[in-house]
């Protein structure tokens, strides 16, 4: 099964970020298409691969699919030996929840600080707005770390799409320099330090030095 | 396993709608808690069962599942039998790919066209991005029936998952008398003749008359 994952700008995409992790995860053999946003004809180049325009696609033998949260579940499917989601029943619901409420949420902190991988500077000053979602986003690290932690330093132990889910959230809590209580701050040094993310972050920096 | 729906307002919630559709998919035995999304302890009272303050949440055995799309999956997974999303595996990335885009797209149709079960009646304008939404969805819908319509008037033929996420765009473009191409119309008289979807429509217009 040949697979080709469609991606925006790497230091900019956040979705693009969370779907190429989970290929990652999954194993499968993927080729990376990259799509520039930022062009005049970025739209109708996207069009051709999926009818929303977007990123990311995943390009499969039988056709598209699209978004981030589809193309996760269609991998954990296709490679359910990789376990993309937590094996026990109701971890799993509470991956597929914490998920779904950062697919649908979190405006302010994605308006207020888009992901800009080579940033690193703070805010002037950090919107009420983003505060409480920065502190829903520590709870929910904090909570999942505390449940699932023993077997590893992810949100449910081993990386899972949870974590493809949270890792851009965790690039620009760092990259804007947001103060965290001492688990969170932890939750994105490990991150930080997964190899998957890091070949990510590596050639986002060089495009941008390009 | 005895579940509970935490559910908002009837004839406001597009969310809850959403989810108690899937629940009379799946078949479960499952009691609705309704909690008025309109009064000062709401949010409290929310919390209550869910760290998100948000409808809706599924009250399991094990713990609260929150999120209409992690609940639809939840259910998805605990009533195999009951087939929530189509089962052919293209067809199911599909119907996963425009739950997904739903679920996080929109803002226009959203925000403009809240959902009001009790409403008849036209914007004096319909904004140009709403437009824009409703040329997707129409779009959407006349795909899905095309390819998957031979076997029944939903979706994906038989009810399911992404007719649920759809239900309360059926219900908008009916109460704000959107003007439709035939095959969507005929989609929206669909859902508004889905017995699941009329009892809840029926309660919504008795709490509004109260």
């Amino acid at each position: 099964m040949a697979l080709q994952l469609v991606i925006g700008d790497k230091n900019y995409s956040s979705w693009s970020l969370r779907a190429a992790l989970a290929v990652e995860l999954s194993g499968a053999a993927c080729a990376q298409v990259p799509v520039s946003l930022y062009r005049p004809d970025s739209r109708a180049r996207l069009l051709a691969y999926s009818p929303t325009g977007k990123v990311p696609v995943l390009l499969t033998e039988d056709g598209p699919v699209w978004d981030s949260l589809a193309i996760a579940e269609y991998l954990a499917e296709q490679f359910p030996n990789a376990h993309l989601w937590p094996r026990e029943r109701y971890a799993r619901a509470l991956a597929r929840s914490i998920c779904a409420e950062m697919h649908s949420g979190f405006q302010a902190l994605r308006s207020h600080l888009p992901m800009d991988m080579a940033r690193d500077q703070a805010l002037p000053e950090l919107p009420e707005a983003v505060r409480a979602d920065v502190e829903r986003i520590c709870a929910i690290w904090s909570d999942c770390r505390e449940r699932f932690g023993q077997s590893g330093d992810y949100l449910f132990g081993q990386p899972g799409i949870a974590d493809a889910f949270y890792a851009p959230v965790a690039s620009r809590l760092r990259s804007y320099r947001v103060a965290l209580p001492a688990v969170a701050a932890s939750y994105v040094e490990t991150i930080h330090q997964w190899p998957a993310f890091q070949r990510w972050h590596q050639s986002a920096l060089q495009d941008v030095r390009k």
